[in-house]
């Protein structure tokens, strides 16, 4: 299926896919003395006397901000923030389908730091939550840490709504295979945006090895620049100094086949290809792979399988167990703007993972990630994380 | 009709009025495959070599944001951003109803004119066109001013919506009262955003006269404070200096009962109740009177006809010759978008103006002034605003 010429053709008959639509029918003077001016006055004044109506009476309640700079657009790059807003168009229809969230994109023309956390700033009292989208590394980090004061959750779904995406599933190969999750030892190719979340959520495993594209990450890399040398948050990658104090426990170097020894799990967030077939010879038994990288992944499920491989995730419909984050941003959201939370907390997502890995009851090699258009996914996901709010 | 406790009513049960919706059903990962990944990456990669093309493939061409600080919200005053929701989301109803243009609120959290100006200019990728909303003057002049470069239109609807509104009617009224536009003597009770910009487009009619709280504005006035003695935009009343050179050619001092010593025309733009019956006797013959206070008129109609008052329009509904904003900004926006107007000028203003003022074939005093509802309104009026763009 040609997908490209097709979505051309669509979002030119459509022009876009998004549109702003009344609740009410307005069809005379009353209807618009209701929505407007003068009956409207009264629910501003009640407003500004009682705060915390704002979420009963307006949009804000249910709406959330796809918020980009474009500087990460899928594996695109740096394209900007006008070739963003299709991305961020359709993000917001998932919302709507999966969550019944409202949701609207605001790609925005500045590129730095400092700046985009001022106008997200400014934004919150229009949204009841804030998605980060599409937003590079590792400014993204930065990015998103100052927002967590906001006083409604603010994610970069890059991140967290990935990881949880993955980690699920994970959870319910790992318990089809046998293994021992606190035993497992876990390779992420990728130090972007996802590969970090997941490193930090496996926080209970044996041991997690993350690659960029020097090598095995650890303390005894130079490389790794700190945030003290940095002159700008935008060029910092202190980040992979946190992750190698948070992983590679045996401080071992080395590249993907040196890394991958004695592995249970490949988790790939980098580039097409990049798994080799003979490396899979030397990871544990009954290895778990997941390969993220789209449109061509990590290792295509053909080649894993003759291989031995079992269990392989992908990005991709068009093979089994297809991982997209479309399994975990719309209940978290859901369940956080539902349970009133302020943030997107460790225990919610870890909460969303939990609920995501139980979905299948009868989880097998080629069925171990559930359809994203499984109504329990959304509903199951949302209540875990209504659970976990404090 | 008590349209406050309907209001409060409605927006409660439907939580606002304004949702976001999907222009194509999403029911299987096909659908998907084309509005989001992989299908979209292709609109994203054809907008980054075809910038023009982001208005043709995204909402972007089509949808306006109506942007406020809340800073003086209806005649409410200013109650800050969450207030201004309810409003604005009423606005974007508007938009689509009358205009059939997409429109998102966003209300922001500072009032500071320097940090709109910002915010409002990262915005613009997402945005066909801004209605600026609710800002109070004297800010709302430097903020609209200095956005006039960023590209797209942006237009203060409290200044030129409401002048074009009314000057359309006026045009019809004083051609059926038979009066001559070039020799009118025009009073304007009330010096804020909407005044003084249907004082800017009244530089054709004989003279005009605009009022503060503290009487007529002229060159002698030693309270207008100016652009340099001011130490932030936002305290400037700079404006009122400038307007005084450009009206009141006899720089006449005094109070309202003196200014409307034979004026043709009142109109108000000030608050209930201060154009007093016994004033109206020293108008001009056949006086042509426009009370927009709301919701109680600078005087009521009925008051006005008992001294002989012909013509007689307000803001309200339940009343004749009712004017609203509506019969202007969906037009003149509408024009503006589909003209690809870089920006709204005097010129489109006045065009939209005459426009409105020719929509009634058979005018008379009781009905002078189109319905909002009528088709022919915004038909017109953004046909005449595109004829009018260089």
């Amino acid at each position: 299926m040609d997908y490209s010429s097709k979505a051309l053709e669509l979002h030119k008959k459509y022009q876009g896919k998004l549109e702003t639509v009344s609740k009410v029918p307005i069809k005379n003077k009353e209807d618009l003395s209701t929505v407007y001016t003068p009956g409207v006055a009264a629910v501003s004044q009640f407003i500004s006397q009682n705060p915390e109506a704002v979420n009963e009476l307006t949009l804000k309640g249910r709406t959330v901000a796809v918020v980009s700079d474009g500087s990460a657009i899928l594996g695109l790059g740096n394209l900007g923030p006008e070739a963003a807003l299709p991305v961020m168009e359709g993000k917001c229809l998932l919302f709507k389908t999966f969550a019944g969230l409202d949701a609207f994109p605001i790609v925005l023309n500045t590129q730095e730091p400092e700046e985009i956390i001022k106008i997200v700033k400014a934004l919150a009292p229009t949204f009841a939550a804030i998605n980060l989208e599409d937003i590079s590394a590792p400014k993204c980090f930065a990015i998103e840490k100052a927002l967590q004061g906001l006083g409604i959750p603010v994610m970069h779904d890059d991140q967290h709504g990935t990881a949880v995406a993955i980690l699920g599933p994970l959870k319910t190969a790992v318990e089809l295979a046998g293994k021992d999750w606190t035993k497992l030892k876990v390779v992420i190719s990728g130090a972007g945006a996802a590969g970090s979340s997941v490193a930090r959520m496996l926080s209970d495993v044996g041991d997690v090895l993350v690659l960029d594209s020097k090598g095995i990450i650890s303390v005894e890399r130079q490389d790794l620049e700190g945030y003290e040398q940095s002159s700008k948050l935008r060029e910092s990658s202190a980040y992979k100094n946190d992750l190698a104090k948070i992983t590679n426990k045996n401080n071992v170097q080395g590249d993907l086949q040196k890394a991958l020894e004695q592995a249970d799990v490949f988790i790939g967030l980098s580039v097409g290809g990049v798994l080799k077939p003979e490396y899979i010879k030397n990871m544990a038994k009954d290895p778990i792979i997941f390969a993220m990288a789209n449109p061509i992944p990590e290792i295509y499920p053909e080649e894993a399988k003759k291989m031995g491989v079992r269990f392989i995730a992908t990005g991709r419909s068009d093979f089994p167990n297809q991982v997209n984050n479309s399994l975990a941003f719309p209940g978290i959201f859901k369940g956080a703007i539902q349970g009133h939370a302020k943030q997107i907390t460790v225990e919610m997502k870890k909460a969303a993972t939990d609920a995501l890995g139980n979905i299948l009851k009868n989880p097998t090699p080629d069925n171990f990630v559930p359809s994203m258009f499984d109504p329990k996914v959304v509903e199951e996901v949302s209540q875990a994380v209504i659970r976990a709010i404090k």
